[in-house]
């Protein structure tokens, strides 16, 4: 019975018009979590968001997302699509969003839920991500920013920094920026539109988007522009370490729990 | 022995020469205390810091705080004073941040320590407050300010709260804006310098500076405003509000963890 259901139901092919496919957009405090994925035993933020879909709309609904983030890493703009069966169906966009809301831990939320084309895919229809990093640049830490900004207490030469930024910027190879030195890629080279530092008091924001990145790659970014700010490096240092990737000469990785992705655009 | 010790000990008198005064300006995440004070054996912030104290320069050192705040209310500029004495006190005001802040737990940070004019006083010298009320104005709440802002899901009308914010800059009676309507206090008149909203997207902030301010007064401001962006009152209710405390028409009481003592003005 089950195998004539499925074999006569267009509903269980993807892309049929007896499916829908919803885009969502993800915030979570990445805190508690293993990061998107699950990891080791550990919860995953997807696997925690599917069994919410699977409570509101019977059966298992795979979530398909933009990206993976770390352990410790936050999101604001997370995307994801999601096919359900048009059958099963019966709520608007907001009420599905209410209620996977009132199916979810308090540190995943649902941002907004929209119908999207059949062919829509989270992660191969991405053009590029934008990703914010908050550093707390003061002797003391700030109380309130403690899950969600790097405390970095030495003065930092501001100048300096945004000059180094300046050259991330546009096409090149990130190879020695990646955690795993690029191994995992076929190709290493992306291009970033973006990167730039705000300061409001104590508080740094650095601001990064790209059309694509490496692993690890922002927090290393990062972390090399603050070791700039300390002198470790000159802003000079950043396009040779663009030009000879090899000679692994690239900062240190900045921590998780500073990193949001903040949007990805389609 | 101690008698006579006492005696002959001006250490021991307050503003003597053999005492230093100290200003600590202090930040914390209210989430997890009973506000500033020890209230119904849960735990304080002044005995957390008091202790450390403590464990730092020995004996017993009384902090003295411009405010109290209640529980789940959160801080960035508390200001309090404490007297050492000086000859226990070895250590330059930066090493004694450093010291108290290794024997603090992470939601509370001292963010400055200077030394302090002998008759300086945090409580009585304090000439004015800034405290800030962040709402997270969306259908679906930000995973990562759930302790710091009051999830507000409806859509609000800015113009009638902007309207209604200026006409409770200056000095009013605002008995009506009192939790415990004014009982506890001889005179209920204080002057506002400055009520309005800025909007970051979803992010509503509230900047609510003035020379004193009343029990829970600040949280029934941001409580009635917020009626006001909801049409429950209209901009020209305020002015009634304030000639007729009386009436007790004031709107709600907003929640706690939106609040922060941002500044004390002295």
């Amino acid at each position: 019975m089950a195998t004539r259901s499925s074999r006569t139901a267009p509903a269980q092919r993807p892309g049929s018009s007896d499916v829908i496919k919803l885009r969502l957009t993800i915030a979570f405090d990445g805190t508690n979590y293993s990061g998107w994925q699950v990891q080791k035993g550990d919860t995953g933020v997807q696997e925690v968001i599917e069994k919410a879909v699977s409570r509101v709309i019977e059966g298992r609904h795979r979530l398909h997302s933009s990206s993976r983030t770390d352990t410790g890493v936050h999101a604001m703009g997370m995307v994801a699509h999601l096919e359900l069966p048009k059958a099963k169906f019966h709520l608007r966009p907001q009420k599905l969003r209410l209620a996977l809301n009132a199916h979810l831990p308090e540190d995943i939320r649902i941002v907004t839920v929209a119908r999207a084309k059949p062919t829509f895919h989270a992660r191969f229809d991405a053009r590029g991500k934008q990703y914010r990093y908050t550093v707390w640049n003061h002797p003391a830490m700030n109380p309130l920013l403690r899950t969600t900004a790097w405390h970095y207490p030495q003065a930092l030469d501001l100048d300096a920094v945004r000059q180094a930024a300046a050259h991330f910027v546009g096409t090149h190879n990130f190879r020695a920026f990646a955690a795993n030195r690029g191994y995992a890629y076929e190709n290493t080279t992306r291009t970033l539109t973006r990167c730039d530092v705000k300061r409001s008091g104590p508080q740094l924001t650095f601001i990064i988007e790209g059309n694509g990145f490496l692993y690890r790659m922002c927090r290393a970014l990062v972390g090399t522009l603050v070791q700039v700010g300390r002198g470790r490096f000159r802003p000079e240092d950043i396009p040779e370490m663009l030009a000879n990737p090899d000679r692994r000469i690239a900062g240190m990785t900045a921590p998780a729990h500073g990193l949001v992705l903040w949007t990805v655009r389609y």
